[in-house]
C-alpha cells in the first residue's frame, strides 16, 4: 500500500463526500451519527471475501464494490425497508493498491446514490487478501417489516424478475470458451447479472404493501432460500418448475455453456430476486404495480403447503425438492 | 468446519438468545429490526483480523470475542453514546472449529450484556484465517454526540484511567521470558489489559455531559489519537509528559520486560481510554463524578494550543511530540 492509513481514509472520504441531510456526523470520527426517524430501524450485514465471493483478477474493483453493497441492500429490500446508511470495513492484503480501493468505493458510491443512502463510516485494516464487510441500516413503518416467518398454508409463492443469470455469468467466467462468446448478447447479459446484480428495493416495498406474509432474497439459490423461508414459517411449499422465470439469456447459453438453464434457475445463487408469499388475491395487483412502476415481472411459482418442499415437473410428476444451493462451509 | 452454515448459525443463535425488548426481529432473518428511539443514532464499525489484531494460538476465543466487541463499543463511548445493537460478520478459515466460534460469541455476549446491548444479526462466510467484523449502533440525545472536531484553544486535555498496560501485555505475550513472569501481579494485570480491555461507556457519557468539546478513544496510541483529534479540530496541544497516568503494572514491569513505561503510555495502543478536551472549569466536577460513579481516574495531561503538538518533559524542555502509534499500512 503506497498510502498511509490516514491518507487512504482521506482519499476514500473524497469519493464518499456529500452525505445525506440526515447525517449529523459522517466519515472520519469515532462513529457516525444519523438523525433517527420515527420508524423501525432495519439492520443487516454481509461480507465479501476475495477468493470466495470475488476474484480480483476477473472482476473490476468498481463492480466488486457495487455488488457488495447491493448484496446488503438486497437484505433490506427483502424486509420491505428503505435503505438509509452503510458502514464499510475493509481488510486489505499487501498487494492491494490505493487505486483499487478508490475504485471499490466508487462502485459502492454508485449503488448508494441509486438508493439515496449514505456511506457514513467503517474501518480499514491490514489482512490477507481482501475482505469487504458492510453493515447497512434501513427504515420501515413500525411493525411493517416483512420477515421470513409469516407464510401461511394457501399463500401463493411469487418471485420477482428472472432466475439463473448470475449463476450463468459465473459459469461463463469459468468457462475455457469464455473469450469465444464475449460480445454475444447472452454473454453480455449473463456477465452483467453476475457482476452487477440489482437489489429489488422498490419491488420489496411494493410486495410488502401488497400484503406479503413472508419474504427473502435469493442469495444462495431459489431452492435453499425458499427452504429457509419455509423452515422459518413452519410450512412447506409446492413449486411448479415449469413456471420458474428462467432468464432468457441463460436459455440462450445452454448449448454454448453446456448448462441446464432450469436447473441453474432453481439452484444458482446471487440473483438477488425476491421470493415472497402472498395471499392469492393480492398477486394480480402487485404484479401490475411492479410491471408499471419498475418494469419488473412477478411470477407465481407455487403455493404454500404443510411441511414438505415439493417440486412439480412440467408433466405433473411430484418429487421432493432438492434445494441444492450454496453452503459456505460445505466440503 | 464440522457444522453446515445453517447449523452454525443455529448454534450461535442459542448463545445470543434473549434479545432486548426493543428488538422487533432478531437473528435469522434477512435483517434485524429494532424500534428506533427519539434520539440521534450513532453507527460505528471495527474489524479484527487474525495475525494482525489477534493470534488464535495465544488468545482464548472468548477474549477475542469480548475484545472485538469492546473495541466497537469504545467508539460509541468516544461519542458519549449509549450502546444499543451489534451486527457480527465472520470470515472463517478451514481450520476453525465450531466450538471456537461458539466461544467467540460467548465472549461477545458477555460484553453485550454488560452494556445492555443486543447482537441482532450479521453474516458468516468462508475465508482465509479469521476476520471478525462488527458494526454497532448507539444513541445520543439529538445534537449531543461529541465529535473529534470541537476542541478550542485553552481547553484542558484530559484522559481517563491509565495508559500503556495493553501495550505492556502485548510486549509480555511476545517476551521469551513470559512464562517466568506469569502469575506475578503486574503480569496478570498487563495480560488482562491486553486481552480484556474495557470500554469507558459511562465515563464517556459523563465527560460529554460535563461539556467535552472533543473526544476520541485511545485505540492506536495516545500520541496518534490525540493528533487525530487536533487535526480534526484544527488546533494543537501541549502535553505534559510528567502528568501522563502511566499504568502502575507497567512501571512494575520495566526491568523484567526491558520497556520504557512512559514511552509505552504515550505510544502504545489498545488501552481504549478516552481522551477529551474540556473547559478548565469543568475538570474537577467531571473528575469527581468519574471517581464516585465508576472508580475511574480523570487526569489533566495538557492544554489545547494553536497548531503544534508539543511535549513538555519533566524538566520543562519542550519538543515536538513524536506521535508514533499504529499505522495498519506502514511497511
Amino acid at each position: 500500500m503506497e498510502l498511509s492509513e490516514d491518507e487512504l481514509i482521506g482519499a476514500v472520504r473524497k469519493v464518499l463526500s456529500g452525505a445525506g441531510a440526515d447525517v449529523v456526523v459522517g466519515i472520519g470520527d469515532d462513529a457516525a451519527v444519523v438523525a433517527s426517524g420515527s420508524g423501525d430501524t432495519v439492520l443487516a450485514a454481509d461480507m465479501s471475501v476475495e477468493g470466495v465471493h470475488f476474484d480480483r483478477s476477473l472482476a473490476p474493483a468498481r463492480d466488486v464494490g457495487a455488488k457488495t453493497l447491493t448484496v446488503n441492500v438486497s437484505d433490506l429490500a427483502a424486509m420491505g425497508a428503505s435503505p438509509r446508511h452503510a458502514l464499510v470495513s475493509l481488510a486489505l492484503g499487501d498487494g492491494v493498491d490505493a487505486a483499487w480501493v478508490i475504485e471499490l468505493f466508487g462502485g459502492m458510491r454508485e449503488v448508494a446514490d441509486e438508493h439515496a443512502m449514505s456511506i457514513v463510516g467503517g474501518d480499514l485494516s491490514r489482512g490477507d487478501g481482501v475482505v469487504i464487510s458492510i453493515a447497512v441500516t434501513g427504515e420501515v413503518v413500525p411493525g411493517r417489516a416483512v420477515t421470513r416467518s409469516g407464510a401461511r398454508v394457501g399463500d401463493a409463492v411469487v418471485v420477482t424478475g428472472s432466475l439463473g443469470a448470475a449463476a450463468g455469468g459465473l459459469a461463463l467466467s469459468r468457462s475455457p470458451a469464455a473469450a469465444e462468446h464475449a460480445g454475444t448478447g447472452w454473454a453480455k447479459e449473463l456477465e452483467r447479472a453476475h457482476l452487477r446484480p440489482v437489489a429489488r428495493v422498490g419491488e420489496g416495498q411494493t410486495i410488502a404493501a401488497a400484503g406479503a406474509t413472508a419474504m427473502i432474497d435469493v442469495s444462495d439459490g431459489l431452492g435453499i432460500d425458499l427452504s429457509r423461508l419455509c423452515v422459518a414459517s413452519g410450512v412447506g411449499a409446492r413449486v411448479e418448475l415449469g413456471t420458474l422465470p428462467v432468464a432468457e439469456a441463460l436459455v440462450d447459453s445452454e448449448d454454448a455453456l453446456g448448462i441446464d438453464a432450469r436447473e441453474l434457475a432453481l439452484r444458482g445463487g446471487e440473483d438477488y430476486e425476491l421470493v415472497a408469499t402472498l395471499p392469492e388475491a393480492a398477486i394480480d395487483a402487485a404484479g401490475a404495480e411492479l410491471r408499471e412502476r419498475f418494469g419488473t415481472r412477478l411470477s407465481r411459482i407455487g403455493v404454500v403447503i404443510e411441511e414438505k418442499l415439493v417440486a412439480v415437473d412440467a408433466d405433473g410428476t411430484e418429487r421432493p425438492l432438492d434445494v441444492g444451493g450454496w453452503d459456505h462451509f460445505a466440503g
